[in-house]
């Protein structure tokens, strides 16, 4: 099968898979080609450099940007690029992640990144898929599928939340 | 002059204007039209959902929403549209900002939004702009004029630096 | 039995029951009825709207919103209601729930939400109780036997600590 | 004119006084009859003790701490009395007002307080008004044209931008 | 034998239990009495009261009150004695324990308590001694003997330290 | 006069003298020698361990500490006295003196110091003339009379409250 | 007169200079020769790289990096060097300076930086002074006036406090 | 072999050996020789004051400062001498360490210290062979290796990561 779009995920560490596979399935759910890739801003900071200034030439239409503690891999591709980059922070021991959390957000005036929650790994997907729908409208018509999934999903919690509790009223 | 597209921002009370206005400049200097309006998630929360739920018919591609405190505006829209939802926090007296910030970035799974720094308004217009050049390529290239501007603007403040300081030198 | 009044119980999602357990066998201890249901503000927002906007109708008195990390639940329904909303923050690993809880405290002049402490499920019940005591006088006379059994659970433990140090005592 | 119900405002210090003006003012506008005193739980615990023990037999409905720092009012008055306490935090220099927000919501369980934003001593008004209205059919009509009004101004406040950027572009 | 003088330990909670072991073993070492109990700032408030209003003349020379989260107890203690009151918070879910932190150790002018660190309950103890050495001569060279065992036990771990670095050094 | 006891009263920076002031006037009102001095934990080191190791024999019977930032002087001081040693921290702009507190409050196991609120140069003042009030019985005596002052300021600041309240009323 | 050593100040702003300019005249002071100037980690990343890779050959020994915010400005320079780079985190709105400060000191294994207080740009030079001072050691011979000086100064506050509190005792 | 320079490396307690291990192992890999020390701030301050003060004497030429909480040891030992200070945080329940951080970085004017991140054993070392590679050419030598190996070890954790994603694309 054909993929739509290309986005790159790139993660600062290997640790931070855990966080990294729910975007790579949700892409992948939304039929968007994911190129993966482990790239550090300190440790091949080249790489980063060489890999966001031929992003866009590559076919990257999306950058997911995934690190932990002082965060700087969003915003050292952001700088040799202006493909939208998405900062995914990764939840650290200091104060849960906040560390990683303004590293990414606080950007300086003239090149944004777009930062989502702590550890949230589908949101950075599907934030990645919304933008891409304005382009290719087929993803548009998926999103909105998704949107009723969801709340079919919460439909659901709540048919069961109320079978149990009938049932614990039943017993009391 | 035509505009190549549509960037509706939100803001959710009319203090968040002085926030707003770079975002707006800076929309007008990519070209991008801007329909800026006054609605509150919580104050009038069906003009939220009734602007978020057409939003797409009408026209709009992206979504800024500028809020402050239990910033809720962002993710109010979110949950009723597809479209990018950017969320631009306001800061406040309490941290500085953090509850706004932690407001709108910490959204649950299945809603993201596409958060950028406190009062970052010309980043918040220019992430739209990086979003909207997947499908505008013009924006693509005034994307990278501005990139160029904003390195020649760090140029011009060093060499006036060195000036600077080589008068100091001279004095001492 | 006929319960006294309504209370709504909503959840945005079913990961809190843990959080809500305690406050519906709190209320059932008053006699007072819930209406337990996972409804999320931003997965599905028509029936957050929805229940919001008829639950004086529906003869409900007070709402109970449960939600984690940036919580909006408790604003969303407080948006559409003159009811007394009780927002309940629940904790995260981001400094042990600092979202959570300013995402619902924080809330814009002219739409005010009661906050209760983080996770503090029964004492959301206890202060529902206290609400529909000024109503129902026949909850004021539980509230205060409530009370003076908390007092005597205190008394109880000093009585048991006074034991166990005295044997602690007797040892050295 | 007979005013529908009594509200306590007890504020910990008379410095507190700009952030209770517009709770005060609030509580007028709602016709609700208000008893605003100054009584410190740390300077003077007797009052404190004997204003919310007797609180309820004096007409009180609904209780209002402000308080700011270690701030204890709030729950040193729940302590005494089944009534309704509304906790108002007061913004410090530290973190802007974190130590009286803590120190307010996060009480221990069994004696809980309804705590609203900081600073936000309207807010404190119209939570007591729904509160009252369960009780008081009359101020939930009042509570509805509030509501009304609030967006009234959100609209105004939007027509008002509309002309302003009109104006805005027609110079650019 | 009989102790030198008397020092209440109050708890606002039985679970505070483990932090104040270590506290009432310091002081027992020191050969001073303690009086523990469970009064709680809002469950018992009334015993809180009669407590601190008659510790001078029940012989307690210096109070130490331990609680978690809106820790009001030792504020609430030093509201009614002028005795030197020391606050001991307990460590919480929420970053860790700065609600107890700030509950306690942010009080208004005019009535001060002594705050040690978290779950710090030998410092506490000492402390207590400290201020009673004062006046009981006897157990400020008990002090200044606890400060050379605690010198002799860092030389200990120093000297076992370099054993094991030079095992390390000669394995490598 | 002769003056009862001798606290000193040590601070970092001559810029902390405003925070001091009150502490020094309210020592002069209880009658209690004040030594004031500045000594820097890190800029004149050996002063303060000379100053810590001889205070005893000086006479010193209570430290007072002030200091901002990473306030190491009541630690310092506490290292080298079995003295009782007061932790003033003086408010910055980092959170507001988080850093200020943290750094003093949070001392290893064997050394405490009693910390203070913020900027509470009075309240330091009043809990060193608890501390020695239990050698010099005199002090209790004046201890009650602030405090009961400070009930009567606060009586007197709700009287006046009422008598503007009911200027206010009349004009409406 | 020919300078010891060189040492390249990069400040991320020409906003940053109040910060940079204590530095710099403390680098003129122990007659280290300053490369001063205004790089971008964002807007100039391609200076960044270039100069931080031909530092070490251009004769910089130590690096000093000042930024604030989203603050990778150290973190991209030591990602290309081995030279010792100084993190001189700057003073913001959020929090005071936090986001700036974690920003920098929380760096991933294998790339320190060194980083000092929040606006410290005079403790950053003697920083470089100090790792200088190994190789060149006339430099540790200007610390340690510089260190006697600091001593100095503050005994010289101290006299004169002395002379003002006896002029206030004088007075009263 | 004879080693090339000496770094003392001083913690605060035997309980942050697990911190210092990395740190000891990563200087041993160099060819640095370490002075590994269990000497408290508080609690053997004199041994503190001797160590830092005939330190450079004793051929020490960089000294690493392990603490944790009110984390002064970094700051003493700086206040005794000029040779540079590596301060190295150690993580704790309170918010994950930002008690041990901050009393570490916001030292005062005059006396530095180098701050690496919390619990960053292996970044302490590096910074430290980088500060004395100015003075050691070959340590210049091996810094750039480490250098080389650490991307080496992203690169292969890339290749690893490939295969891995190869494989779960063959299984999907």
């Amino acid at each position: 099968m054909i993929k739509i779009s290309k986005v790159a995920v790139i993660m600062g560490s290997i640790s931070d898979l855990e966080v990294v596979e729910p975007c790579i399935k949700t892409l992948e759910g939304f039929g968007i080609d994911s190129d993966v890739q482990v790239i550090s801003a300190h440790r091949t900071p080249d790489e980063a450099h060489s890999f966001a200034k031929s992003a866009k030439e590559d076919g990257v239409e999306v950058i997911i940007a995934v690190a932990g503690k002082a965060a700087h891999l969003a915003g050292v591709l952001a700088a040799f690029t202006t493909l939208p980059v998405i900062a995914l922070p990764v939840s650290t021991k200091l104060m849960g992640g906040l560390d990683s959390l303004l590293s990414m957000v606080q950007m300086p005036r003239g090149v944004p990144v777009a930062t989502v929650g702590l550890d949230a790994g589908e949101n950075a997907a599907l934030l990645a898929a919304e933008i891409l729908a304005l382009k290719y409208p087929q993803l548009s018509q998926l999103l909105e599928e998704f949107k009723q999934n969801l709340a079919q999903k919460i439909h659901n919690d709540n048919r069961n939340l109320q079978f149990k509790l009938d049932e614990l009223k039943t017993i009391n």
